[in-house]
């Protein structure tokens, strides 16, 4: 096949077979087809649009790049969930435990943070010692032991989009459905799942800013799981906000071990509820999504989704004790009250620029070889809809960075928007299931 | 400035200004930007349009990449003429001397062939001893001396527009205008020249096969040259048949010398004396175009333009006695007839395949790097509008390559097609001058 020609039919917006489209990839993925023709094609395809079969075919052949996982061999109905990503989004790290407790094996295999959100594998591995880098076999056998496991992308799955990735983001093509959808469904099949919920976030804080978009990556993304045989379904969840109060590594960690621990912690605990109804009902232990939120419930409000969590922190070499009480988590760190700059009603605090403050403090990365510091983030003391008294302290910022503190402070500060308070947008807008939105929706 | 900023404002279909389109050629010609950039900002500009403002900023930058010659020390009106590309074109050999007997000096820089189109530089080039690499102190003197020169490409003229070329050329974004235009007139601009003539070619053996597509390209081409400050004439002419009867390097300088010796070739003469009329127009040697039609005519019969192509090919170490008398090139050949494989009028001949054809003899290149071979191509015997009785020899075939003559005789012999006899179509379609289509057509 000759690419040049590849690239012109996609520029005169041709469709490409599946064979032509695995031969791009491959190619590519080999080294034998250099990045100038790939980024052309990239661009060509933003530019014209890939089918649903096109987009299918792409999806597979970064799926055929790497190992596949098979976990037949581990009874039960494995589900995952995949987040889109936002500020402040620790709901995996309670979900996950939430649903192993209720019986339905949860492989979890997740990124690190980049930009402004972070990533759960970072948020796990503040957890003293605990090792995300198991090998497959591994992976595998936690999984048949105790039901749920989660660790970090290794270089054997999907290396494919590892590479396209890269070059996507250098040469102007990230932002498209289906470039994300495909990118993201390539990984998520290669864990071996047997089902997936989606959550789909959309709003300043998420990668999709436009709500018509994020519906449309949900509509891809369950598309291709059902394709591939998977069950699956999305929520559409808003992302103008920062998801409950801790932004941060080991801030946003205790945040969601609180939520084990049955607190109630706003947003994240109702996410962690609905999210963990879906994978229940598709694991096959509650009959809707609606009977699993009470079986979630349940394991949060018994302590066995806490000791889930516990188990598999011992398991993967992290110090239990920090999950039974994490106040005795000891780290250097500097902690500063930032105060509000006026008087009012918050009406909103940006998470888009608050998650790149936190960056700047140490918690996440601009560029992939970064360290973060897990100490560092942002806590909000207040919440939209709060009112406030100008100087009233409303974070607390935490870094070792000294020389930061007082440029931060001041952004943080005007994250914060006054006026009317809170909307009244729903957290969680609506479902889609069965290839149909059910207009279902969930306040904060 | 950020390449990934420019890339996604082009993919958004927004605009670039000039120093953004600077910044991107020069540090993609200096190695600072990666071709995988360059190629994605290609196409989106591809898909997207370039605006007049951004073609023009396109060609400054490439123009200002490499030396500018500066001509203003050679007396005159100094006027250049470029095709856009055919098949048997070998007008420019017979045209530039027949403008600078007639006083306008014509300094040339012309390029080699490759795919199914030849190049000047390698018809210019099979006469024996020949050199076109003249430094540019030569090319200068030259011109100031006799009013005629042709020389190729060197490295230091529009270095960017030849990185961008081979660039374009492996990821499917040659064929848009802007770029087309560009390309054309950084390097013509860099000659030095004060007007130019374009012959726009349109038709199954041109660039451009659309007829709309070829008037847009001349009208591009001489919207730059006049926003330059230059003169500039297009003619939109026929290349849906060979151009007179030889193709390959050695049969087409023949042909054009047998032009210069006053003899009239089909379509070559017309092209000839009509495109040297404006040139000759443009250098101010005459009132009109008309007029300089007439001029050309009487250097052509006063044998005053042969006379000027001899003391060029003196100049530049060619060997006279070839254009005195071409009869007395010696240079090994095999020459084989091809005969017609049915009887009737003749109504086309396939330029696109005979150029092929002609490739496939060692007329012409398929890589930059080939070889050509002076002797080899293919001499038509008849025309289109010709009637042929079936096995009448149609043409002529010469190489040194033995075991291509076969399919080379079948393949040339299909390129023949009958029916209705030739078609009515001028060879000269219309003529573009100070921003209008004048409606002018001139026959074969």
């Amino acid at each position: 096949m000759n690419p040049v020609e590849l690239i012109i039919r996609k520029r005169e917006d041709g469709a490409l077979t599946e064979d032509e489209i695995v031969f791009l990839v491959e190619s590519y993925t080999r080294g034998d087809l250099p990045d100038y023709q790939i980024s052309a094609f990239l661009m060509a395809a933003f530019l014209n649009g890939l089918s649903r079969d096109e987009a299918l075919a792409l999806t597979r052949a970064m799926l055929n790049s790497g190992v596949v996982l098979d976990l037949s061999g581990v009874a039960g109905t494995k589900v995952d969930k995949h987040s889109t990503g936002g500020v402040g989004d620790k709901v995996s790290i309670a979900l996950a435990p939430v649903v192993a407790a209720a019986g339905v094996p949860v492989p979890m295999i997740s990124g690190r943070g980049l930009g402004h959100t972070g990533g759960t594998l970072d948020k796990l591995e503040a957890i003293p010692g605990l090792r995300t880098d198991l090998t497959i076999a591994e992976y595998t056998s936690q999984l048949a032991d105790i039901g749920l496991v989660m660790i970090g992308q290794t270089d054997e799955i999907a290396p494919a989009d590892r590479k396209l990735y890269a070059l996507r983001d250098v040469t102007g093509t990230v932002e498209y459905i289906p470039f994300i959808a495909s990118s993201i469904m390539s990984k998520k099949l290669a864990e071996g799942i047997d089902g997936l919920v989606l959550d789909v976030k959309w709003g300043r804080g998420a990668f999709m800013r436009d709500e018509g978009k994020a519906r449309k990556l949900a509509e891809t993304l369950v598309g291709i799981a059902n394709d591939y045989g998977k069950s699956a379904v999305a929520w559409l969840t808003d992302m103008n906000d920062p998801l409950g109060y801790a932004i941060g590594n080991w801030p946003e960690t205790r945040e969601a071990i609180a939520c084990l621990h049955g607190e109630s912690v706003i947003e994240v605990s109702t996410l962690v509820e609905v999210l963990a109804g879906e994978m229940i009902w598709l694991g096959g232990k509650a009959s809707s999504a609606a009977e699993g939120r009470e079986v979630a419930r349940e394991m949060l409000s018994s302590g066995k989704a806490l000791a889930k969590f516990s188990e598999m922190v011992i398991r993967q070499g992290g110090d239990p004790r920090v999950v039974e009480d994490p106040d005795v988590m000891t780290a250097p760190t500097i902690a500063v009250d930032v105060h509000a700059s006026s008087s009012g009603t918050i009406d909103g605090i940006d998470p888009y620029q608050l998650g790149r403050v936190a960056v700047d403090l140490g918690a996440g990365r601009l560029a992939v070889t970064d360290e973060v510091d897990p100490m560092a983030g942002i806590t909000l003391l207040k919440k939209p809809g709060d009112s406030v008294q100008q100087n009233e302290a409303i974070a607390r910022l935490q870094t070792l960075r000294r020389d930061r503190i007082e440029t931060a402070a001041a952004r943080i500060a005007e994250c914060f928007s006054f006026g009317a308070g809170a909307s009244d947008r729903s957290l969680m807008a609506d479902r889609y299931v069965n290839g149909d939105w059910t207009g279902e929706s969930v306040p904060a």
